[in-house]
């Protein structure tokens, strides 16, 4: 059954009021923690080659799929507390890279949209 | 009507394989991108006191909404590759942290749970 | 005695290079890591007060040491191998500093150049 | 003439002071700005292969410089602000480095000390 964004950010909310830290979780300091929750995402990546990265995953899935959660419950509850929706955010981006990357000039390309 | 973290999952997949950059989209790369956004997202806050970030959310919410965007749809796309179950992860985590940091001793604490 | 950047830079490529690792730190993965190295000093902040930052670089200075060092080694031969020279670039900085906040207008503001 | 981290501490402390700016630059606020910094200087390779990597830095070097000063310029007063001696600190770390990556395991390596 799919879970919504929506649910999850409740679970989260819930989680937090029960430990009395809406005090500490400001816009700013959830963005500091995002940041710092990626740098040790990327911390497993360090020096390694494409292939070592994709070795990296399959001998540590569990340790990234936390790391993952780590940044995904800090941003559903920044977007909470800012009063944004992120699945509409999501989809007004994906929106506008439509436009900013058309299929027929994009494929297969890396380059910003400012280059292509 | 709530929106699936699987469901904007397909979105995403669906928009880079038009494009064809699954290539590009390795994890250390989509690792790279996602503390890059957030670097975007924090650089919003720098030197700021907690009263000036308050107002920061409230003059540029939809700028600070398509930040955040950015690392939703860059994550949901890095645990899709890694055939990680972000919704799985996120309850994992949650769970782990109901036994790290009992309400009775968390309670108004900022502080690590190996601190507590 | 003063260290100067260039002694030191120098010391971080004897060392490299005695190791081949040349191969390894071309200026993207330079960049990685030095992003990644950031983030574990953030990591020490993160959810603390000013007053429990005060304290954490009084009770960890030595890590924290370790963790500057870190950066800086990264940057420093990030700016070798890109022939950049970091004393310039550094003053040329200040000196554009000093045009964007003269001191009569930026004097105790927290405020970016441009919302001066 | 080589410069010194010591004069340019000075420099960036007198800078600093003339502007009453101590007071928002705790060592918090130091690793924010450090870490959104270096997320732009990451910006720079996203999605960049190797070869992208190395023409990007031969087109934009001045800006990449002006994003490394950046860094040093706050890394230094970091430091500074910590009591911690910077040229000290990457000397302490090379000795580090030196026993934790001997010549004869780590030449042509690129794996972390603890899987050598």
């Amino acid at each position: 059954m799919p879970t919504s964004i929506e649910s999850l950010t409740a679970e989260i909310r819930a989680f937090r009021d029960a430990r009395d830290w809406r005090q500490f979780h400001n816009p700013k300091e959830l963005a500091v923690a995002i940041t710092a929750e990626a740098g040790e995402l990327l911390q497993h990546f360090v020096w390694q080659s494409p292939e070592q990265s994709d070795q990296r995953v399959a001998d540590r899935r569990d340790e990234l799929a936390s790391e993952m959660a780590d940044i995904a419950i800090l941003l559903f509850e920044l977007a909470d507390n800012c009063e944004v929706s992120l699945p509409e955010a999501i989809r007004r981006k994906l929106a506008r890279n439509e436009a900013r990357y058309p299929v027929a000039k994009a494929r297969g390309s890396n380059k910003k949209y400012n280059e292509l």
